[in-house]
């Protein structure tokens, strides 16, 4: 099941360097295990913010909610979830 | 080059049937033809809305703005543009 | 899985009471089957407005945006869909 | 009487862990407290949010206001209101 | 139990005045009812606006919903309802 | 000459409890006293917010401005004004 | 007792050119009766808008009311009112 | 040339009160003579708000940034600029 | 003296082809003549919309106005005007 | 390929001086840079503001991120992208 997710990081302004490059390095491999194991199926970031767009495939919403509030960054972002479905005039596979 | 798109569809409450009917089938076809000409990524539908969320895969910003007013609903839709690139924690293929 | 909506109605002001009423009942029947089914969990109306908060048990994200599509009013509805899980302080059998 | 309620935690990024872990314990006893007793009747996580969404059954509006100031997290929770009614479409007993 | 309700009132520009009138003069005949029968606890116009702030002194929200949505205005208003209660500061009787 | 006013109050997570405690004090003391001076007309508490709804009867707008900004709160709350005036289907003395 | 005070108007597109310019027409008459007598001390239009931006001086709230809806365009306008009174570091007695 | 300029202050909680005092007594002075230079035109207090409502009148834009930048609360101020211009309907020398 | 303005385009949708057509053409006409008189600076479509970013260069507010309201799409046109200047950054002639 | 980018620089009130002057002696010395390679086309100052608008022309997405994301006070700055292109109004040979 696809949920759309933006998250956009917003670390505080007087956060010790080494702790901010320490949670983005265990953001990126915990990214990168997810997106190997098809949960994080898709991850781009956004022109010119420190932001990006994803989309999950997860087996129900409590998956998605543990994931994410999983994530190194969790505290410092903003997350918006949409629930996604099959579009009727879809004729790719890899977006069912 | 990426972009992620919205689309929200607002015909308007006197539109007849079978002038709506006739966009939706005009905009179904050209959308399959867009997504198996590479041209539109992904399309997925906003789960209880008229709506939906996708990703356009373009040479330019001027070729992503012709793929748009060219759509037959496009009159009648909200469009939000957001220009989308490599995450650097990305390990999909896909997703370039 | 558990999804909470919430529903505004705009009918517009130049439709035919009859029109409105034949909505109104049709969406009133459907209505009931889908909560003696156990998808409608939940039905309130919110004071002063002509609109409720739902809670939806489906399957899927599917399913919840096929039963919202087919509501007779959903072409007049501002609706607003948030995905929900168990909460863990929560107690209660029925929330889960 | 019914409200909607939802709570949307902002702990303060420099709050130690263990204030921030004995305000959470004692908001989760309280929680559980009111939910056997019937004043907090529904509670909800929203997936990816440390936010709920709840359905509190009170005497009157001071009783709610009484309840949601006593809440340990009160001080660093965005809430808002709605009151809610029956439904004339409802068909379950739980919702009156 | 006292609401605060805002009332916006936006008559569609084609409307035939006979048939404004009418709605108008059947708002004040009740509103004036329902100040005497101490329902309609304050009533003020917001100066420069076609809107009202008031006051409502009900038994529980379900009354606060049938007098609002019996207004004869009420398919042209915007609303906004906001619970009150007792505050701690306050000396006046007439505020409980 | 009437305007509503709505107080949020707003204190820095930091401000030490005594410093809390006795702004809180000064605010109810003059709250009180200019309530029985007729200035502070009502004043009501949001319910579920640390926030009032209030009603002023001054002399003239800079009565009303030198009123707010002397609250010991001042420099803690947003405060939206709306000027009010005397409704058409007002029938309550009380509200001139 | 000033209000500072700006009107965006909104003419429906099908109102008939004559009926418009008899609207202008009459309240560009008031406009002026009302500045010479000194109730509209200052009018200016926003760049690039159909709109403006004013300064009433009155008598109270009501008095500014009562002029607001004798405006022909009133129908038509969005209006804000904002109250103003002599700021401490005004050194012109103009603006008194 | 006129431009109409709002500003709201927001002065850090923390600031020292001497600090605080200083800017104020600078800005005080600095406003003092851009309104004796014919360059502030019109200052008025929001009621109720540490906020101002202006009009500047100068020679064009660049002056004007150079003004606002100028002031002692620029830092800590939010502020909205609006290009007016004579307005069709004004019969006021003042307001050319 | 350089203006920032953006325009969004919303025709009525029961606008006669012709009309329109009409419109468009004496607007693309009048956008030329600006152009090559040096007054509409820049002019650039924003991408998947019916709108565009341009930049004027006029001698005042006022010709700004004149030349805004005198466009053929005027009353079919979202404005925002922002007034610019000189960055003290900048190091290419054409943006002076 | 252009890009039409706002920035809005929020320094925090705590920065030293020394430190703030240092961002922004580096910011200028490589907007300057920029400029004179061509990728920052346009930038101009928002009166009024400590903000700018500005026009990037670069080859894609990407290479206008990574540009943004290397300013110096890319960490303090608010940034809305926004993707141009040809506007088929446009004579001017610049604006391709």
């Amino acid at each position: 099941m696809l949920f759309h997710v933006t998250m956009t990081v917003r670390l505080p302004a007087d956060m010790p360097p080494d702790v901010a490059a320490d949670l983005k390095a265990r953001e990126k491999t915990l990214a990168a295990d997810l997106q190997r194991a098809g949960k994080w199926r898709h991850l781009w970031r956004v022109a010119g913010q420190y932001a990006n767009v994803s989309v999950f495939d997860v087996a129900d919403n409590g998956e998605l909610h543990d994931l994410l509030i999983g994530l190194p960054l969790f505290p410092y972002m903003d997350i918006a979830v949409t629930p996604l479905c099959r579009h009727p005039s879809s004729v790719r596979d890899g977006d069912a």
